[in-house]
């Protein structure tokens, strides 16, 4: 499957403040983002592209600069893909707080003139979903095909059928949640834990020490890590295997690497540390803890989805731990005690939450048909 | 129920090094350890009792001089109690390398005059078990009535009935495995690396410093910590509830704590570092992930347990997903495979790991029932 190929980012700048949730607000922020294909002539063919934990809007293709940039969702979106950009116009948009361009921690604030730092305010879902329709609305798009996300971005998806229900058509929510469990909250704040206590991290202020809380970030990427693997998946790929076993293959009875998994999770923290931004990590999981449609109606996601408009689509996977089949099935219910079209799969699939990023024919297929259906309804 | 009431901690010095598995050996050590209950004439009733990650010798009853500071296993070690003390001798040991009063990485290495700190070597399942060994031969005990523990106390049973099959009658494994999965080894590692990264860890010689890992120690704790409750039972205790829920009942939009499961983490982290050495945890880590007794027999558990004699019961707990029922029954597999008297109960319990330590009626009667055959056997 040919790629979209070269593809350039861009930016929009924002002059009027917006409101958060939290109550504070932002002054001026800009927003970076891409897209793919054309938008048609009566604007309905666009498609919003929302992102998780640590990707951003180069959802597709790859830079003109670095053909190993590759978008982090190129096997979904593209020419004759799932989202087929032949069809449809998609946008992908780096949320408010990110470290991958669009206004975050790092960014100068203009109240001091020095980077925000500890001083950017909490964001939540609701929040980076308000900045996006602002984002719609500059690019004269009044009504999306489809928005559509996994993990953290099947949140915004859910969050904009809640809050612009007559701004979408379709809503693809992909291996998400209604809300984080006290396990996932628990991980999350291992992981901030972390950062918060790294001597680097200077309450947020690292930036003005030239230094970079790295361990707290690795250590953070390597939890985050295990629960996106399924235990199988973990099990297959690494087992007990040591690292030496093409040599000596015994225990090094020491600190360092003895098995496959060790060095395979402190690689990805490492990675991990020399391009994510530690403000940006604590931000992204609050968004994710305080995500919770449902609590103005007393925990009833019924009543939380009685407002939306859209068509449905849900996709879990089996052996997704961190965002289980389970709660998807509550969505899906809550949709259905609303009479909302709902479609939804559950994919037998073995690799864990990362499922939703992998190629899986069964499930590639469901959302390419799905979105069969969508073009059908542009005609 | 009774407890034991006041018992006292008692010391044995070892002057013959202990050679140990990585090569290396101990020159000398103590070993703390505490009896309850009286050893018979023919000196056959008694039971030995391994510790799990951060328990010690200190199974049943309380400190004359600290009511407060009762045994790990009060709720199973006493007169009456599941493993009666009116009718067993028992012993509980504290482990080589631990931080409770055997020798550990804290105490001076005879060699340099000064804290082993990352000087103490690695020890393993079969190290302690073999320590344990000589304890016994001193307090003249030729063979147990039972060698039984929980988690990676069930560890060191088995590696008993492996390593001295005549010096056991029976082996009681509950909540264990037979080795560690890539995912128990992988949140193993990030513990670790917590530790090895905090800047007050000074490569394991902090003691020197005057400086305590705490930081390390805290996220190392917290991790583990939610290895050992189930989703399930973290979903009740706390689920969703907000710290402030008397209060406000709002979100804090910062990065103190918003949620119980938080604050009860933090505390159970915070705790944790006030008293824990790491190097002792890195240790244990270390043991729990060697421990493998089917390595030498190509992964083959059958013929690394064809040698044993004893008969076993092996308890396992539903909601465990650290060593879940599955790893029990790896082990009652093989077991069965070499015809040995096996009994197995999976108890349907909602604590997660930790229901090997908790009251729960099923669980403690089905150890008593054991225990009243053993008891049996002694007319």
């Amino acid at each position: 499957m040919p790629s979209i190929g070269i593809v350039t980012p861009q930016s929009m700048h924002f002059a009027e403040p917006l409101a958060l949730q939290s109550g504070a607000q932002i002054a001026d922020y800009t927003l970076m983002y891409e897209t793919y294909g054309t938008l048609n002539a009566d604007r309905s063919n666009a498609v919003l592209v929302c992102h998780a934990l640590n990707a951003s809007h180069h959802v597709a293709g790859h830079y003109a600069d670095n053909p190993k940039n590759v978008g982090w969702w190129d096997n979904m979106v593209g020419p004759g893909k799932p989202l087929d950009t032949d069809k449809f116009f998609v946008i992908g948009v780096n949320n408010l707080g990110s470290c991958f361009g669009s206004t975050g921690p790092m960014h100068v604030n203009p109240s001091t003139g020095k980077p925000y730092g500890a001083a950017f305010p909490v964001v939540t879902v609701e929040d980076w979903v308000a900045a996006q329709a602002r984002l719609a609305d500059k690019l004269g798009i009044e009504q999306f095909a489809c928005v559509m996300g996994g993990s953290l971005g099947g949140m915004q998806a859910l969050a904009w059928s809640i809050m612009y229900p007559d701004r979408l058509r379709h809503c693809m929510v992909i291996a998400s949640t209604p809300k984080l469990s006290a396990q996932n909250i628990a991980f999350n704040d291992v992981a901030r834990q972390a950062i918060l206590t790294d001597p680097d991290f200077y309450n947020g202020d690292f930036y003005a020490h030239g230094v970079v809380p790295k361990r707290g970030l690795r250590v953070a990427r390597m939890i985050g890590h295990i629960t996106y693997l399924s235990n199988d998946d973990m099990a297959e790929k690494f087992g007990r295997k040591l690292r030496n076993a093409a040599e000596t293959n015994e225990y090094a009875f020491g600190f360092g690497i003895d098995f496959e998994i060790e060095s395979y999770l402190r690689y990805q923290g490492d990675k991990f540390s020399e391009y994510f931004d530690a403000n940006t990590y604590l931000l992204i999981t609050k968004a994710l803890d305080y995500f919770d449609p449902a609590r103005p109606y007393d925990g009833d996601l019924t009543r939380a989805l009685a407002g939306t408009k859209a068509k449905f689509m849900l996709v879990s996977f089996t052996t997704d731990w961190r965002f289980s089949p389970e709660r998807s099935r509550e969505i899906v219910q809550a949709l259905v005690n609303n009479r909302r079209s709902v479609t939804y799969a559950e994919i037998d699939a073995p690799h864990g939450h990362d499922a939703f990023l992998l190629e899986d024919s069964r499930y590639m297929n469901m959302v390419r048909a799905y979105y069969a259906r969508i073009a059908g309804e542009l005609q």
